[in-house]
C-alpha cells in the first residue's frame, strides 16, 4: 500500500452535485419448483445508492463507501432469503435494506428488467422445461429515501404494427414540405413505457403488482390496436390515458414510440400496381424514424418520469 | 464522365477465386387482406449472384454487372408479382429469375430471415394488430446453379432452458481443470440451427415448406425438453438426430449451441444455503461461454451446411 | 378517405404532460472541397419539437404539425444552405428555424451524434480517403425556446484505462462484504460525459465550439491519466472539476463511468504467480459492473443535466 | 448423482459429422511492464476442439472431453507462462498443447479478436494510460491437426471512405433497373478482411505476424485509397492482388465488403442545388446495402478461407 496524503477539500469554485453509484447489471435466475413443475425468475438487476458521499470524490476516502460488489452479493443473497415474488417487491426489499442498514445511505434506486419465459408445450414427463419470449422486457424502478417510495414501472421492446385504420393528412406545409398525404397506411412502433404508481408510504397497503402489470400490458395492447388514428400522438394519448383511466393505482404514464416506418413501394417503373386494398408490398425502414413522446396524468398529479426514458 | 484507359488483364500471378456480390438486407413486409382478416409476411431478404464477373473486377467494366439496386427493385417487384407463399418459395422465384434471365449470372443465392408476428387479441372488430413474437428468427437459404437447387432453413435467436435433467461429470482432468463435477444444474443455450432438404431439382415435387418448418422447430423443441442430458453435445445430437429421424425431407442438420452457463451462487459467506433441491439462485454469465457444434446427417448423404453457421 | 367525426376533448380527469416530436436519426454526410483536399462532417441529427400540440393528441387533428418528414428535409437543406461550422452551430440554425417559422411550435431540441474520421495516409495524390476513427462519439444538444438557449455538448463511447495508480481499500464492510482490498489495480472506464454552457442568449458571443470540444476532451483525458485514484469517484470528481476550472464557458459537468471491471487471475491452482508487478494476466469482465456518476458544477450554477444521460 | 444406463450407440440411420467444442469469448488482458512503461494486449479468445468425440454425443459419456472450463483456465495460465508475443504466436501455444497432451483430441483451432490502445498522451509522469482505439478489430485464426498448421490473420469494423474518384456506369439494364449512372460518388465500405498464410509447418521458420499484419494493413488502405474505382469490385480486386503480391508470407485473400451507400440528397424540391463539385450533402443510408465478396489467390494456391466469413 502506498501512502497518500490525502487533499483536503479544495478551496474552489466547484460543486459537487447530484451523484450516485452501485453495481449494475446482475443477473439473477431463480427456479422455484412445485413438485415436478418448476417456476423461473429472470432479473438484471441494478442498484444505485446516494448520501453522504462527499469525502470519497474529494479524498478518495472509502469509509462511507459501501463496495459496489457488496451489493452485487446482498441482490444475489436476497434472491434466497425473500424470494422474487415480483420485480416491485424484490426492489422493495433491496432498498429498504439499503437505506436502513447503512448511515451514510440516504437513497436507493434499485432498477430490474424482467425477461418472459414460457413453457416448451411436448409430451414429456416434466414441466422444467422453458423457451424465452423474446417480446417486451419488463421493467421496474424502485426509489426509496428513508420516508417515501416512488415506483416506477414499464416495458420496452415491444413491437405492435397496425396493417390498416391509420392517416396522416392535414398537417401544415412549409418551403420544406414534400410529404403526400396517406389514408390507408401501416403503423408501427416500438412501445417503450413506463407508468408510476401512486403508493409513497408502508401505512397503505401496496399494489399487487404481477395483477397491475399484467392488466396495465393489455390496456396498452388494446388501446393500439382499437384506436382508429390520425397520427401516432393520438394513439399515443389513447394509450396512456387508457391506463390511467383504468387502473385507479397509477398517477402517471410516460411513452415512446417510434414511427416504424413502412413505406409503400413505388411498382409504377415495372409496371405493377400496389394497392393497400390488398397485397400491399411496403419497404421497413430503419432511419430515420419519427419519434412521439408524450406523458399522461391522472388530474391533480405532479409529473416525475423523466422526460428521456432510460434503458431501465 | 472522366475518361479512363482501362487497364488490360494484369500478366501476375495472382488469380480471382470464388466472388459474389448483390443486395444484402432489403427489408419486404406483404400485407395481405381477406376480408378484414389481415395477414403479414415480414422478411428480410438478401441476394447474392456469381458468374462471369472476372473483368469487373480487373478493371470496372460493368458489362456483365446488373445492379445491386436492380435486385433489390426485383426482390419487391416479386414479392408483388408472385406473392410470398413462403419463403423459401419466394427465394426460389427470386434465384430462377436471376440466373435464368441473365447470361452471366450462372448462380443465385438468396438469404431469407422471416420474423414472426402474432395477432393482439383484444375486444376490438377487426384483425388487422400485430405483436412481434420476438423468439426465433426464421431462416432460408436458396442456391440455385441453373440445374439444381440447395435449400437450407433454419432458426436462430432461439433461448431454451432446462431448469433440471442435466449433468456433468466423468471428464478428463489434466493439470489446469479445476471444475466441480455437476449432477443437478441448470441447461441453457440459444439455439442456431440448419437443415439441407434433400430436394434439389425440379422434376421432384417441392416440400411443403411451412409444414416442414413448423414440424422441424417443434421436434427440437421436444428434443431439447425430453433429453435427460450428461453433456450438451448429448443434447445437440439427440435434437438433430430427432429431426433427420422424424422428418424424411431433410438429410443434414448443424447446430451451434452456446451453453448459457448459469452458475449455482455460493452464499455460504453469507450463512445461507442455496440447495439445487428448490429456490436456487443462479448467476446468469455472459462471457466466456462453451460452444458445442455439430452436423448431424441422414447415412449416405454428404455435409454441404458449412461449419461456421452465418447470419442467414 | 374515411369520414371521422373527431371527438371533443374528453371531460375525463387525465392530463397531458409533457410532450415533443421529431425526426430522429437522420445521418447527414457533408463533404466540403479545398481544392484537391476533402473534408468530411458525418453527424446524426435527431429533432423533437413542442408546443402547441394538445388537439393532436385529442383528435389527431394534425393542423398544428409540421411532418416529421419536413423536419428531416429541412436537416439536409440546411446542410447546404448553412454548411456545418460545427454540430453545436448547425443545431442552433435548425432549432431557431423550427421556433421561429412555426407559430405553434415554442421549443426545439436538436440533438446530434458526430462521428470522427481521420485522413488515410499514403502515398496518393489527393487527400480523399478517410477512415472511421471508432474512438469517442460526439455529442451535442441544443435547446430553444424562443428566448434563450441551452447548449449542452459530450462523448460517449471513450474507453480508458490505467494500469497502476489505482487503490481501493477502506470502505464500509458488512454482512455480505467479501471483496479484498485493493492496493494496484487496473481503473477501466467508458466515459459518457456531457457538459452544459453558460452562454443561454444571442446577446452574447458564442464560444468558439470547436475549440472547446477539442480542449474539454483534452482535459478530460489528462485528469483521468494524472489522477492517483483511490477510488473511481475520486478520479470523476478530478475530470468534471477540471473541466470547470480550466474552461470557463462550461458550467456544469454530468459523468457516468461505469466500472469496467478487469480481475487478476488467480493461478495458483496451477502453481503459478500472477504478480500485479509485472507481466499481470486479468479477466475483463462485461456484467456486472459498478456505475459511478455524479454531477460537478461551477459555485453557484444551477443543475440542469438529467441525472440519466440519453443516447444524445 | 442418477443412476443413468446409457444407451449404446443406435442402430439408426443417422452419422454424426463434424463437431468442434471449446470455449467461447475469454476475455484476456496482459499488463507487462517495461520500468514505469506499460504495455497492453487485449484479447478475446475462442477455443475449437475436435477429435474422438462420437461417445459423448452418443451416451453423453464424458470420458474423453477436458472440459471447456479448462480450456478457459489453460488459456490464461499460457498468458503468463508463455506471454503473448502475438495473437498468432499465443494461438500457437496453445494449439499445440491441446493437440498434444489430449489423446483424444486430434485437431484445435484456436480464433483470437486483439483490440487496439493507443497511449494517453498528456503531461502526466507515467505511461500507463491507455485509450481504445476502436477503429479496426486485429483477427487470427490458428488450426493445428498434429502435423501441419494454417494460420489465418485478418480484420473487420475498418470503416472506410472515398469522397471522390468512384464512378458506376456502363451497367445491364432490365425491366427492373432504375438507377441512374454515377460519375462522381461516394465509395464507402466497412472491411471485413482475412488472409491465409503459406507458413504451414515446423521445419519452416514463421512469418513475424507483427510485422505482417502492420504491413498488410498498410497495404489495404493504401490500395483503397490509391485505387480510381469503377466499381467496389474492382477496388475489392485491387486490395485482395496487392496483398497478394506485396506480402510473400500470404497465398490467399478473403475480402466482404458491404457498399455503405451515400446518396446524394435531391434538394431541388426546396430549390437548392445540390452539386458533387463542392459543398455536396449526403443522405448514409444502413439498410439495404450492396455486398460485394471475392477471394483474390497467390497463383497455384488453393483456397481455404470459407466464403462466409465468420465472427473471427
Amino acid at each position: 500500500m502506498t501512502d497518500h496524503s490525502r487533499p483536503a477539500r479544495p478551496a474552489r469554485p466547484v460543486v459537487l452535485g447530484q451523484n450516485q453509484y452501485g453495481k449494475a447489471e446482475n443477473r439473477v435466475v431463480k427456479i422455484t419448483r412445485d413438485g415436478a413443475t418448476h417456476h423461473i425468475r429472470d432479473l438484471n438487476v441494478s442498484v444505485s445508492l446516494s448520501g453522504d458521499m462527499d469525502e470519497v470524490h474529494y479524498s478518495g476516502s472509502n469509509a462511507s463507501v459501501l463496495p459496489t460488489d457488496t451489493t452485487k452479493n446482498t441482490v444475489y443473497a436476497f434472491a434466497q432469503e425473500h424470494g422474487i415474488e415480483s420485480a416491485e417487491q424484490f426492489g422493495i426489499h433491496l432498498a429498504r435494506h439499503f437505506v436502513t442498514s447503512q448511515e451514510p445511505i440516504h437513497r436507493a434506486r434499485i432498477r430490474i428488467e424482467e425477461y418472459g419465459w414460457e413453457r416448451i408445450e411436448h409430451g414429456g414427463k416434466g414441466a422444467h422445461s422453458f423457451a424465452r419470449t423474446g417480446r417486451e422486457t419488463r421493467l421496474a424502478q424502485i426509489t426509496y429515501d428513508g420516508t417515501s417510495w416512488e415506483v416506477v414501472s414499464g416495458l420496452k421492446d415491444l413491437v405492435v404494427l397496425n396493417s390498416t385504420d391509420s392517416e396522416f393528412w392535414g398537417y401544415v406545409k412549409d418551403r420544406y414540405t414534400t410529404l403526400p398525404e396517406a389514408y390507408d397506411r401501416i403503423l408501427a412502433t416500438e412501445v417503450s413505457a413506463r407508468w408510476r404508481f401512486g403508493w409513497a408510504d408502508d401505512e397503505r397497503p401496496a399494489p399487487d403488482w404481477e395483477t397491475s402489470y399484467r392488466e396495465t400490458g393489455r390496456h396498452l395492447l388494446a388501446a393500439f390496436a382499437e384506436t382508429y388514428s390520425l397520427s401516432l400522438q393520438q394513439t399515443l394519448y389513447a394509450m396512456g390515458s387508457r391506463i390511467v383511466e383504468q387502473r385507479a393505482e397509477i398517477d402517471e404514464v410516460r411513452l415512446s414510440l417510434p414511427n416504424k416506418h413502412h413505406f409503400l413501394v413505388d411498382l409504377e417503373p415495372f409496371g405493377l400496381k400496389n394497392p393497400t386494398e390488398d397485397g400491399a408490398v411496403y419497404y421497413a425502414a430503419d432511419r430515420p424514424y419519427g419519434l412521439i413522446e408524450a406523458t399522461v396524468l391522472r388530474e391533480g398529479c405532479e409529473p416525475r418520469i423523466p422526460v428521456d426514458l432510460s434503458n431501465l
